[in-house]
């Protein structure tokens, strides 16, 4: 029997290295790993990555369902990380991932609210690397739960929504709080989305 | 004008050690930090460290106020979140942040939902140190966004509901998707929360 764990939390290697080098080697174990078909090879240390921000039944549309609560998770690799704090944009290697965790209530001393339960119920990665893809960025969905994700075709809506809409380099910085003040300070917001900003802003 | 910004991300130090000794040097640079009136100075890195879960306006009170929704995010310090994948439970030194952040809605191309917005609202610190407090842990506020957190007295009410629910050694284990499962594992629930989960469970 074949047992498979590709959620399960794994002890990174980075934090074990103690000789020279150890940020060079770290850095390249971070760097995107393709199957030989185009897929991705899903990044099973990225709950130790860099956390960036958690988002509940957020949806594009008005009309949502809620009748199933789900919180998001995002995080990123540290190098790219360390480059976004630095500069204000991603450096080539850059991988977000998208963890999506059901929301449950009532639980133990819990009363109201949600908390998040159980194992992932989906995970995206968006992966930078300008000599590859189209855009500089590509999206891959692990909807079996890995452990090697499909590319999302560069017709999909995801990229033209993100190209339109994103705060930095077609990534939705706007939704991370930390980073978004780092991409102001620096210059580095899209123009249309500093001017979609200034046009809600005129609304609210 | 001063500008303070007490909660801005840090470059943490321990990725930028390439020398011999740096995962020495990293769970030194995680021991807790007290200050000479018995407060403790905010680990600054903290939003580098390892993410356990977020909640959505969780409250152990049916009755909660719900007019303003806040989310929660709850991290730990790398070497006490790797010795607790080993073990299933925590080690002396173990640093857990909660940090509170407002939820916004119908922002940029969000339409329903929730998604993390601004500056911390609040930060608290749970730390272990059994040698320096009775019942071996201890709670510290960061009310006014830090950078020195307040002893929480023994006798508050956190302490004796952490004693009492607690999944495992007075943390809410039982909130953090990734770590209950490992805990399960390796037998380390407490006995007085896997009773109320038994009970809890004969009545869904």
């Amino acid at each position: 029997m074949r047992i498979i764990v590709p959620f399960a939390p794994i002890v990174s290697v980075v934090m074990l290295l103690s000789t020279a080098g150890a940020a060079v080697a770290a850095d390249q174990a971070e760097q995107p790993k393709y199957t030989p078909d185009g897929g991705l090879h899903l990044p099973t240390d990225y709950r130790e990555w860099t956390y960036l921000t958690t988002g509940f039944d957020m949806s594009y549309s008005a009309n949502a369902d809620t009748a199933h609560h789900m919180f998001d998770n995002v995080f990123v690799n540290p190098a790219a990380y360390r480059a976004f704090v630095q500069t204000g944009t991603w450096p080539d290697g850059t991988m977000l991932v998208l963890e999506v965790r059901g929301a449950s209530s009532r639980g133990s001393i819990n009363r109201a609210g949600h908390y998040q339960e159980g194992a992932p119920m989906g995970l995206e990665v968006h992966v930078r690397d300008g000599a590859r893809f189209p855009g500089k960025w590509a999206f891959f969905t692990f909807d079996d739960g890995g452990p090697q994700g499909k590319l999302i075709p560069q017709s999909a809506d995801c990229y033209s929504c993100h190209a339109a809409h994103a705060a930095v380099d077609t990534t939705f910085v706007q939704f991370y709080p930390t980073l978004l003040p780092i991409a102001r300070g620096k210059g580095t917001l899209a123009r249309s989305y500093v001017a979609q900003d200034a046009a809600q802003a005129g609304t609210r």
